[in-house]
């Protein structure tokens, strides 16, 4: 057995494992779902409902408990009675008195009933905000350490590749670099709780052909390397994570969750990683079903187990009854369960489990308090994108106001679908959410009180049925503005227009929402569309041309603080900042498309195919303006850091934010190269008439690409730099050269770049 | 200087090699075309004009002429006379009086005035039928040969992957065997006659992002080796091809004109192809000016002649003075040069120019003549697929047909891009087309004398105006049947809906043609649809439901007989016996798709995104109806041969020819496997209530894949059979093993299947 991807095994995991049946080491390698088979939370959930009964499947103990709290509604206190009494059941009643790690969902916040709800990923993308999406990680830590969770499945650090992926909203951003940096984050925040993160999924999931879900992922791998693993790559190393979960992709032909390149190859030899891998739910078991590269359940299980899958989750379809008959006496085969094995002890060890006596459980748990509605707002307003505005918005105080649309006041519309109201209450009608989330109806009419509104649904967000669209315009027509709120709804696999299993080949918005935006566009009446959706859509129509809009505000699932921080834009509140993480889609049938194109992946004459976004990655409106000016920055060697600043002033007349883009172009290269990149970014916050310069401190690692020997060198030769208002605007420009030999990446080179902010004008009105 | 990839170079050659100067070297490595500049028929074609005088150009000699005849409307054997000259004047006043190369396109028929146009590739596929290519390929030849033309430059091998793509009527089929066996057949059909195939493109153009020209290619190592490779390799070491030309695309980063591994390594170093390397056209250049991996031309000339390109086509923009300066004494690069020029020179030889007088240019040559003609119409009629029927076609002689549409009476409609007409006369209002093309309208009177016509277009094919579709409409209500003829326009480069260049983001009809369908067949007129188009469209529409017609009748571009061809499938004259090559898409956002898909690559409960296509590949039906029964076929071991054998029966009552179609399923797999693959197929004709025994002997390389360590190998194990009409559906099924080791493809493993059909029954009414 090789120590390779093994932590330091302490003297008393090696006497635990040493005292151990088989049995009971396959146990520590595998999950139990208390309450599986409630839900469809899974892909494929009806069929690969284990048959197993739970006293059975611990009397050796177990790995991990599976979703405790978030598979149906259980109040969070009294769960935490039952777990509590669970954990000393499995210390007192089993041999070797092991407790379980606890592992539950955590991507927009805990999922478990009555807890906070955040924004969607693709929101943190949309925010650029690191700092916060830290806090935000540690805010939800410290409510699962609270309720005796140890690892939440979170955070998704898929790079978005195709909007018409049903995921997308659990993504960060389509740039490698932004969902590097906020992943990370997040990852140091829920782990500064106690709280292991999981990266998922390791890795190439969101590249699936033509966006549906699991299916194959064609790409080599300079792509892979260059584009969909540098995240993960900077969450190991410069995060720390303790636990990744694979992806349920074949890349090429080989499904990720058999693939020791990946899963050891590359994550433990040479990140060096030695924390759990888990499985995806039932991936293990889809290596025979789905990818038929295994025979059967056993072969399935050798394969997972071989590649570096430590544990197999929800249940134990593969890795306890399957594996044991496959075992015999393969010594091989024994020696990757001993590797396993000890490193799930080592995790329960580090976690503090196996000292725990689970005596006192929490009487109250903060789940919703008022520093995570006060993160939840922040975390809202900061990632609200202002895409167009004619000078309509902020909303001058007006007499009438018709609220259209079906997300007008949907509270459901405001989260993603791995929230626990939409991935599980919506099972469970009449259940109420358990915490507050004003719909932008409540929200705007207290935040204008003087206005009198007037409602019309106009249409539904699926059906496509266009009866309601005549009493929206009559509203619209009869009022000062109209305020139209369209989207998505989240759900899984069938339910919802967004989320896991809900891809679409179309990227127009569902139903009969286009038909109802351009009907009350056609009143006259100013109208201000409010997109609340889980992915970009192909809305360049409501942008510019015959029936453009006076404004329109895209807002990413932005969670229970949503509703209010939409209003307080739309009021005037709040100055928008937010950025797109995502480029906004020129149609589904210009997909697969990322803003990280060579030459020949944007618009040329050789192709009538325009696939220019209907808005660019980094686009963003506010209620002031910004000039960025004297962009300068020095020559640097292949092996040192491009020190580059700018100059950002605020020339309006609102204090206001600015996310500060430095881009770069590296103009030969011995592969292709992008004709742009996102260097380094950051949030400034001025005052009208205010000014500060940026000093970017960019290591030369950030140009590193994959070169044709297949290692990841930095090479000499000229980049041009700018910074503007998105990645297809240049507002200030400089050249640099790279000098000196090419240069191999090495485990240590540097990965993210660093800002520091002076302020040099505080102009005051 | 390595000798792998040299033909045994004769002492002739290598005696005028040592004789030769540099500039006499770099002279022969490259094109020169007269008559540049004058059309747009490549692209960047304007930026790209070279400004070196023919004069000078040929100073020194010239590798090879380019597209002589193909660039505008020159007379045929008048060009022949000037042509003679300027080979005489080579041999007479160079310095080593070596004549050049003449390369012209053929890939619909020679590209010349007045030439023969066939059937477009797409159609070839249609077919299923090598034997017919072949002829064609040697008709095609022939008449090039006696212009002096010695190199063509098809086929397109390239597997079609995307619909979007413009250049998809270029292609054969989305099945690598398909395009393998009947491109190997058109490469053994022109050299036949002495002219020298060329390989295009070389490889994986055709899997560009998004179907977008010349766009970035992802794919791993294995998709390339397993789907976009075989039909190059088949038609190398089978076909004996001398002429390969590489691929604009970048494979991964890397762009193939600059990948050593690909031209030199696989092709020459593995499969042993010892011919010349033509570039496509400008693409030398574009590795600095688009791919950006070559500082300036000379940089991108060093690249290409190191990767492996011999010759720089059309014309030397980098081959000649920006490589001369870079050259220097750089042993390696002179070595390259030298290389290549051995290699021209071995080809200038090979084709016997070295002894080549010159003296008698042709004063007549056929080139549409009647046995050109009959080719012409037994592919058209073979290539013609009957989507779907419900009983009208073959028509009943009706007393009144409104012809509709605006494909009805349009020659050009009948041509591929490549075809003389689309590509150059398009430019050149009123020249004469200089051979008969009668339209389907003519031709439908011609083989309907009774009935009466009524004429209207209804619409365009691009502009999108529907003002003409209500005359339509009015016409088809008079009538007893309305025949709609829609489709595509070949063009160039934003001429046209189809054809290089002509890429697309969206499979509806071009312009208002969906809508003048749906019209007519809201008459409740019995409408016959005839689709000719140079893409599968997404007219799933046309097929079932509210819009349904009585029958859709779908031609790849037909060529010059494709007219009278469809008047005989309409009237019942010919009973139609295309299939299917590609398949008929469901939408453009559904793409990329192939049906070679695994699992998950196809419709699953995992994704709300449908991409079942609205046809499969592989479907036609007929005027009579087959039965496959009683498949049988024994194990085989994996270094042997699978003997299939089938019975199919004409159980209807016309004589028709059946598409027998073998296709396997490998169930367990060391990496994914497709969940349908054509393994064989054959033609029969069979009588009314004809029975045939097939007999496929297939070699198990059919089945062999990149396993896990990079190498093609066949695994043992159950292989499901069946034979069915098209991939998706299973009429006689069985289950082999393949037994024995793992066995290890090499260069001598057959890539062909065979059959065999024995006659059973021959009933005659």
């Amino acid at each position: 057995m090789s120590g390779v991807g093994l932590p330091a095994v302490s003297a008393r995991v090696r006497s635990l494992h040493a005292q151990m049946t088989i049995d009971e080491k396959l146990a520590q390698l595998v999950g139990y779902w208390v309450d599986q088979g409630h839900e469809v939370v899974a892909p494929m959930a009806g069929e690969m409902v284990t048959s197993t009964k739970y006293e059975d499947a611990t009397v050796n103990g177990i790995g991990h408990l599976t979703r405790v709290y978030g598979t149906r509604p259980v109040d969070p206190v009294e769960r935490a009675s039952w777990l509590w009494a669970e954990q000393r059941r499995l210390r007192e009643q089993t041999r070797l008195g092991i407790p379980a790690i606890v592992h539950e969902e955590c991507l927009t916040g805990l999922a478990a009933w009555k807890a906070a709800t955040f924004p969607t990923p693709l929101a943190w993308g949309a925010a650029f905000d690191p700092e916060l999406t830290e806090e935000l990680g540690h805010a939800i830590g410290r409510s699962m350490a609270e309720l005796g969770i140890h690892q939440g499945l979170a955070p998704v650090l898929d790079v978005v590749m195709d909007p018409r992926w049903g995921r997308v909203d659990e993504c960060i951003s389509e740039d490698p670099y932004v969902v590097g940096t906020i992943g990370t984050a997040y990852v140091r925040g829920l782990q500064s709780a106690g709280v292991h993160a999981t990266l998922k999924h390791f890795a190439g999931y969101s590249a699936s052909q033509a966006g549906r879900n699991h299916a194959p992922v064609h790409m080599g791998r300079r792509r892979l390397q260059d584009i969909m693993l540098p995240p993960f790559e900077m969450a190991v190393r410069d995060g720390g994570v303790r636990s990744v979960m694979n992806s349920y992709a074949e890349i090429d032909g080989v499904p990720v969750a058999s693939d020791p390149e990946l899963l050891t190859g590359l994550l433990r030899d040479e990140w060096g990683f030695d924390g759990t891998v888990v499985a995806d739910y039932f991936s293990v078991a889809f290596l025979h079903a789905l990818h038929g590269v295994a025979a059967d359940l056993g072969e399935a299980a050798l394969l997972a187990l071989r590649a570096g899958i430590d544990v197999e989750l929800p249940t134990g379809d593969a890795f306890v009854d399957p594996l044991r008959e496959r075992l015999g006496t393969d010594p091989q085969a024994l020696a990757d369960v001993d590797r396993a094995v000890l490193r799930v002890l080592s995790q329960k060890e580090e976690l503090g489990l196996l000292d725990e006596d689970f005596s006192s459980p929490p009487t109250s748990v903060e789940l919703d308090g008022p520093r995570m509605r006060e993160l939840a707002r922040r975390a809202a307003e900061e990632s609200i994108v202002l895409l167009h505005n004619d000078g309509m918005l902020p909303l001058a105080e007006p007499r009438t106001i018709a609220l259209i649309g079906p997300n007008a006041d949907a509270a459901e519309a405001l989260m993603g679908c791995y929230s626990f109201a939409n991935h599980v209450l919506a099972h469970h009608p009449g259940t109420e959410l358990g915490f507050e989330i004003p719909t932008v109806a409540e929200a705007l009419h207290a935040e204008l009180p003087h206005a009198v509104f007037v409602h019309e649904r106009g249409c539904d967000v699926e059906d496509g049925d266009p009866t309601g669209i005549a009493a929206a315009v009559e509203a619209a027509t009869r009022a000062d503005v109209a305020v139209v709120v369209v989207g998505d709804r989240a759900g899984l696999f069938g339910r919802g227009t967004v989320g896991e299993g809900n891809d679409v080949d179309d990227l127009e918005l569902p139903g009969a929402q286009r038909l109802l935006v351009e009907s009350v566009v056609a009143t006259g009446t100013p109208t201000v569309v409010v997109v609340i959706s889980g992915r970009p859509y192909a809305i360049g129509w409501m942008l510019h041309g015959a029936s453009a809009a006076g404004a329109v505000v895209q807002a990413f699932f932005p969670g229970e603080e949503g509703g209010p921080a939409i209003a307080r834009v739309l009021s005037g509140a709040t100055v928008p900042s937010g950025r797109l993480p995502v480029s906004l889609p020129r149609s589904a049938g210009a997909q697969p498309y990322t803003y990280l194109h060579p030459v020949l992946g944007g618009p040329t004459e050789i192709t009538s195919a325009d696939n220019t976004p209907a808005l660019p990655f980094g686009h963003g409106l506010s209620y002031t303006t910004f000039t960025h000016e004297d962009l300068a920055a020095a020559d640097a060697a292949t092996d040192g850091a491009i020190i580059a600043s700018v100059r950002v002033s605020n020339t309006g007349a609102r204090t206001g934010t600015d996310v500060v883009q430095l881009y770069a172009r590296d103009l030969v290269g011995s592969v292709t190269r992008p004709v742009a990149q996102l260097l380094a970014y950051q949030r400034v916050t001025l005052e009208p008439g205010g000014s500060a310069t940026v000093t970017f401190t960019v290591p030369t690692s950030r140009l590193a690409f994959t070169g044709r020997d297949g290692r990841r060198i930095v090479e000499p030769g000229a980049v041009q730099l700018w910074v503007g208002p998105s990645c297809a605007q240049r507002e200030a420009e400089a050249l640099v050269q790279l000098t000196g030999p090419v240069r191999a990446i090495t485990g240590d080179s540097p990965r993210m770049a660093t800002a520091t902010v002076s302020l040099l004008v505080a102009e005051r009105r």
